[in-house]
């Protein structure tokens, strides 16, 4: 075997078993060790980002690692700011990029760039092969490295893929996360126990089932209200699941709705972040002077160390936290013109049990978030690191991740522009997805932005940055272009009748929400 | 004033006049800038690799840099693909980055990136704006860079675009080439008078005109054969210029072609290179003890280089040389249906006088440069640094750079769905592109390299990756979507008829060529 097979062997050993890709030349041997090594499915993406914000997607549903396979500099350029998102997800990814043949570096052809000084930016490993007789033990290195929750970068150049490897498939070690502090959380216990008012804030495993159980127990031990960041990486939510407040996105109704703790816990996050810095405001929205505390590190479980907590708490067990979770409501279906908030409605409405909502809606799905505690169970993820175009791509990845179950992508129009070759994908493969285009026909954000910078009457070339309405991007063709039926509606009501057609038949579909 | 606006102020001083532009909150002033200072007109891209490549396009025509506006590591990222090929373009380029406010920073908001770190791999001239006070002199040393013919990249916090400036607009000192190099040009006289087969290989300014008519003379005057390398940032082609060979594409012809040659002279490129590295081959096509010399240094003209050669060999003047230069000959419009090598025919039988030809056909393209030669004067440039998706947006840049010339883009599929946002700025502006897509539904590249490596029967997973087939891409469909109309064809005489009508008609047309 050569070293693009004993690479990808040694990923197959370990349980991957998808791969999003975008090759070339540099990749060939590896390319072609998808024929000679089974058990592994490549996907292709017609655009790098639409890989990495799959792999993203794939990784959050399945919390493990799927492959991503980059070409050179400029593919992993381009794979950069879904691989951001994903590290702020902190999802864990397996991400090979091909580099130029070692001897043929020095000469500087013209697709050459310093690969490693990008995989700096998103990596929390990384590693260039440099020997043939290394390249598996570098890919398992790699792989464990991707199972504590991180980026791992893996740099082979494509001499090095071709040559003989006679070494052994190595095994790769699981990843079994440090136990909790116990100090640390007999400290949050008195914390809780003796503020008057306090917050506990989460982010990571917290935000799952058993991490969302233990939170449960611990507002009914300590009465503390429970809250997630303002992008969480993904919420379990609905009926039987305790309910969550978002930390808002600006600041000052986020210092506002924080101000009264006199104590903050937090778990799977560090202190929250004001997305941007303004002027007069701080950077974080809980106080300086408040005390808080973190219950678990990056290497322990944030939702065993909840568990660890309402044990010290004395908290009751699950099945006495009945009144704490949500019931079952769901919204009727609004009728009339579509504004984002009968748009948030419908799909409150009408989204099966057990979907996977991929909420990269921005100023369009501020008020869906609220809606899902008291729907059927039901995964929640968004947009982690700002970089929009995360949404159509991770949709696509959780589609893999879970064929059975649907997926709907509510997507803001600007940020689908960005990745919106994941249609194709999603397409060739088949998947149940279905994207609901916020179709405000702005950069929304930004005339959100406008108006706090006190701009009232901004003139043409300002508009320019925000206005995507000349010419109106036509969704139903576009989708069309890539394979993807689409439709546009105005109303609640043809809203409606279009998620239930979408949801019933199989494949992608596309419907443009005209607001 | 504020520093935004000092620094726009700085920017219309030195005569940049266009913005390819996707700001948002972190450049908000200097959005708001655009609407109190004039003289700089911003153009949205719906994809940051449209304004990088635009920007590029637009600086192959001009020689002169266009302001590329993006928004903190992400945005940035998704450019970089664009800025490499304009860094092996060595195209003149001001690439302004807004950062979080300084004091932000240390916060680690979701959007923080390095984006230092990430300007490292494509910049020539880079720096973070440290005080108010400084943002106008920082611009202009950044113009100054960019003038040199490199990417220039300021990173601008938006605290300090807020921030009140008192001093000067400064002014741009222009860029003054050094002079050629005395002993280098009688050196390489000397050598193209010694050596018995000499080759003249070339890019940059090299190629265009006036390099072109040095080159001319020098050829009459020694007898050498000139090439430009495989990928020229820009060549002056048609009748009255004297008529170049390509350095082939594959190592192996690449080196056969030029094994003749006893002595290769440079200008505006160090020695080829092979694009990618084969084993068995060298990294470069001219072997390595064949005295190569060039006649120019980065900071030096390459045409002035050429025509200081031409003197030292006391060569005709231009005058002299027209049995060099190319006669005029159109090829007839062939009939049946399209190949790679009818539809390059057809562009050449109806391309205008003038026309801005942007080839990204790749495979399909292959037969096209050389037909070049006896058209009607046009430009001709084309992917340089291997990162696809030039096309579109470069063609978009050139023609705001141009709006008088018909800009054709001859664009290979798999590539142009890279960036195919392209298309609504296209629409939005009204340009006048013809996109002719190379409808082949394959990463035809990709299949060669197959050839290469012997495999005469890939499986299905390994035609997964070239394979763009399934779905079709509907190319009509797609760039109705975007408001730019778009037809399909299959023959040659459909071709020829909706070219017409597309280079009759004002703004953007796409014609699928399916081959």
């Amino acid at each position: 075997m050569n070293g693009a097979e004993a690479l990808l062997k040694t990923i197959v050993a370990a349980g991957i078993d998808v791969c999003f890709a975008n090759g070339g030349t540099t990749e060939m041997p590896m390319i072609l060790a998808f024929d000679t090594v089974t058990g592994i499915k490549p996907l292709l993406g017609l655009f790098e980002g639409v890989c990495s914000g799959a792999a993203d997607g794939y990784g959050r549903m399945k919390e493990k690692p799927a492959l991503c396979l980059l070409h050179l500099g400029p593919g992993l350029a381009n794979g950069i700011a879904n691989l951001h998102n994903a590290r702020r997800a902190r999802t864990p990814l397996l991400n090979v990029i091909g580099e130029h043949a070692s001897w043929h570096l020095e000469a500087n052809a013209p697709l050459a760039m310093d690969i490693e000084c990008l995989c700096k930016t998103f990596s929390g490993w990384q590693r260039t092969v440099r020997s043939a007789e290394t390249i598996a033990r570098d890919t398992a290195d790699a792989i464990e490295a991707a199972l504590r929750g991180q980026i791992a970068s893996l740099i082979v150049p494509c001499d090095l893929q071709w040559k003989e490897y006679q070494g052994k498939i190595p095994a790769v070690t699981s990843f079994t996360c440090d136990r909790p502090d116990r100090h640390v959380i007999e400290s949050a216990a008195k914390m809780l126990k003796s503020a008057e008012k306090t917050a506990l804030i989460m982010n990571g495993r917290a935000l799952r089932r058993r991490g969302l159980e233990a939170a449960a127990r611990i507002r009914a031990a300590a009465g503390c209200d429970l809250y997630c960041i303002n992008f969480p990486a993904y919420v379990d939510q609905g009926v039987g699941i305790v309910p969550l407040t978002r930390v808002p996105y600006f600041p000052e109704p986020a210092a506002a709705l924080l101000a009264p703790y006199k104590a903050v816990v937090l778990a799977g996050t560090d202190e929250p972040v004001n997305f941007f810095g303004y002027e007069g405001q701080w950077s974080n929205p809980v106080a300086a002077d408040v005390p808080k505390l973190r219950v678990d590190g990056d290497s322990q479980d944030a939702a065993e160390a909840l568990e660890a907590l309402a044990e010290e708490l004395g908290a009751p067990g699950k099945a006495a936290i009945g009144k704490l979770v949500a019931g079952y409501k769901v919204p009727d279906v609004p009728s009339g013109k579509l504004t984002p908030e009968t748009a948030c409605l419908t799909l409150a409405a009408l989204q099966p049990e057990n979907a996977i909502i991929v909420d990269e809606g921005l100023t369009t799905s501020m008020t869906y978030f609220p809606l899902g505690a008291t729907l059927a169970p039901h995964s929640y993820f968004m947009l982690t690191g700002g970089a929009i175009g995360q949404g159509m791509p991770s949709a696509t990845g959780a589609a893999v991740a879970c064929p059975d179950r649907p997926v709907i992508n509510l997507q803001a129009d600007g940020s689908a522009m960005y990745t919106v070759q994941s249609l194709w994908t999603q397409a060739r493969e088949g998947m149940n997805v279905t994207t609901l285009i916020c179709s405000n026909r702005s950069y929304n954000i930004i005339n959100l932005e406008l108006q706090r910078a006190g701009v009232t009457n901004p003139g043409p070339r300002v508009l320019s940055f925000t206005d995507l309405g000349s010419p109106p991007i036509d969704w139903p063709s576009l989708s069309k272009g890539m394979g993807v039926p689409g439709v546009a509606v105005e109303t609640a009501e043809d809203l409606a009748r279009e998620m239930k057609k979408a949801l019933r038949e199989p494949g992608p579909h596309l419907i443009e929400m005209i607001l």
